[in-house]
């Protein structure tokens, strides 16, 4: 008898952004006229650079004659865009990676989901609170908790808030944890982390053979200085890190699928004989035997980004969507609305007037100014009570919005 | 303690195909002048058709402008090759599939080891032998077996031989399996399986309350009457079996990336009450949390393949290697070689000569005649004394291949 996987059994009944299309479409259903600006779920709005258009053109055409056809290409990547990324991405930071810590994917989404694993079933589990609702439901399907409770927090995970009492920062835990997500410039708050307090994660990883799960997909939105854009900026990380970083927001590759995780070749994890093992060799063996590469024109597109032509571009999209993070946060200001991220990252994060919580926002928004964000409690418990707002989207509907709040929020 | 999975300990050393390339490397260093001619790894060597160039050109250009731009997809495909999949792949058939009973995903190797996260970790599991390494090792990796004995088999998987002795068809278990998987036609022995047999298997599964997962990469290649294409041309295949088809190898897509696979909404799995559960429901919350949809550039192109313009393209292309694999049949019977295979599939299976197990065979061919096919012994104990070339190649060197091939087999 077939047996399904319990743990699946446990999960919220739908993943926030389901429902969030569900309530859009039914209100769009019975108001089909209505104009509805959407900045609920994380997604690029502008096209593709034309250095990278170039790059993905001339790859199709690689493919078209037998000198340059490319089949089955290396599951780990190409080391034309490994190395680019060691080039653009470390080597301007000091950090030192080798082009085969490199293992290019088809995006971080999978790769966070895909990196348990090679993961023992009784490694404790921390993530913040609010958090990127994968990093749980992962862990749920791979039976590494129990069942939710009415907040919908699982038993067995240990969450960590991140919330303006603490001004977000996530506190280094008085007990064991074995596995560690932040996610910096953080979604969904917006907010960054400090060099110091990166520190003494790593130190706190090291002391307990911890792993940190660094998800640096928002690197590229870090506005200001004395901001950490990777994690091997910390001495001794590589010992406790693996990195994840993705061109889906950095380069407009939500559609296109491409990113890439850093493993260093000095982390290890345990078996239960206490012998040490080399995680990288561990995730080679995965990826090579259940993942068969990132297509070739999506790599080439990848590499692009790297290129001459290609760097202002991106660089000059980047600007444009901080320009509108900068907007939203300004016109929220401007009607009372405490708001917090907006800075270095695509996102604000908006505390809800008092009389509304996250989803009674949502629904108000919706309703009254036709508008789609995001209900902070989506995020987890101690997202209650705030609202995220993306900054990808058009000037005019970012200005449209601004006018539209003011009339609704007082 | 960050702890890994210590089931990827019980792997063998190295998959396959990193094995050939270390012994096909040692030799073209030590021999740089030699022409090897590759037949090992089937990897396509025909460039794309140019319906799929076009079409992969058209949505490069859609990416560069706001009106057509394309951010994140369905999870599970869009409508236009989901549709095209149907109307081309199961309506000709007369085999009924509904639209969203189809995912698609970036590849088979993806497809056929993330299936089982969505089984129980107490399923028994059943293969044939010789069988395609990645049904094997993901198993493995998940936990299902134990050790693996001198033969390399492992503790726990049922192995179902298909040999010349038994015509290569691969009995009917005696004993109860929950997980059965089926490649046709097959790899590596490029033999097909009969409408009779494939009923049997499907009577043998619904009895037994087992799902099949039946691989038909290799559709394409049948060339003649009265060979299944689908198991859902098996009535009652819909409550007990998921199909996985790849356009890797069919339109020279192991470089582009892109399969998918059908879960019709009848199959359950029994959970730990004994209540029946949707296999479908699982894999769509397994899809949509732990993947984000294939490349929209690379699902265009896979569309193409059942344009008007791309039907006959990506037949002719299938029909060259079908000659390749006849050449390389007839060559090898006329030097007294017994093969199978090779006419409804691009691979040859062939007995190696008295005095040769499979890889004293490998390394007799690749010293000798400079020839690199895969030892059959490589894809399970049952493999032993056979070996596997491969048809994906130009004509030229079919056909230099055939001629070395009679110089160094006697």
């Amino acid at each position: 008898m077939a047996q399904i996987n319990e743990h699946y059994q446990k999960l919220q009944a739908g993943y926030l952004f389901p429902e969030i299309g569900r309530r859009v479409s039914q209100f769009c259903d019975a108001n089909p006229d209505a104009n509805v600006i959407k900045m609920g779920i994380g997604d690029v709005t502008e096209p593709l650079a034309p250095a990278i258009i170039e790059a993905m053109h001339q790859a199709v055409d690689d493919m078209a004659s037998h000198g340059s056809f490319k089949g089955y290409g290396p599951e780990n990547g190409y080391d034309f865009l490994r190395d680019a990324i060691i080039q653009n991405e470390y080597q301007p930071l000091g950090v030192e990676v080798a082009s085969d810590e490199v293992f290019v994917s088809d995006g971080t989404k999978c790769d966070t989901g895909n990196i348990l694993d090679i993961f023992g079933a009784d490694n404790l589990v921390a993530v913040t609170d609010p958090v990127y609702p994968v990093y749980v439901d992962t862990n749920v399907m791979a039976g590494r908790t129990g069942a939710a409770n009415d907040c919908g927090q699982f038993e067995g995970l240990k969450y960590i808030p991140v919330t303006a009492e603490n001004n977000f920062v996530p506190a280094i835990p008085e007990d064991r944890v074995d596995l560690i997500y932040l996610c910096y410039p953080n979604n969904p708050t917006g907010t960054v982390i400090s060099f110091d307090h990166l520190k003494a994660w790593v130190e706190y990883a090291r002391a307990n053979d911890a792993i940190i799960f660094y998800d640096a997909a928002y690197e590229s939105f870090i506005s200001e200085e004395n901001v950490p854009h990777s994690i091997f900026e910390i001495e001794g990380a590589r010992e406790c890190a693996i990195e994840f970083r993705s061109f889906s927001k950095k380069a407009g590759f939500t559609g296109v699928r491409c990113g890439f995780i850093v493993i260093p070749k000095e982390l290890t994890g345990a078996d239960s004989q206490g012998e040490r093992q080399s995680v990288h060799a561990l995730w080679n063996r995965r990826h090579s035997t259940k993942f068969n590469g990132a297509s070739y024109v999506v790599q080439r597109g990848a590499a692009a980004v790297y290129s001459d032509g290609g760097k202002p571009q991106i660089q000059a999209t980047v600007d444009f969507y901080l320009e509108n993070a900068g907007l939203l946060k300004k016109g929220l200001e401007d009607i009372g609305i405490t708001v917090y991220g907006g800075v270095n990252a695509p996102y604000v994060w908006l505390k809800t007037p008092e009389s509304f919580d996250s989803w009674q926002f949502f629904d108000h928004l919706l309703h009254k100014a036709h508008l789609v964000g995001t209900p902070g409690s989506g995020f987890g418990a101690s997202g209650e009570g705030y609202f995220r707002l993306s900054a990808f989207n058009s000037r005019a509907n970012v200005e449209e919005a601004v006018k539209r709040l003011a009339t609704v929020v007082q």
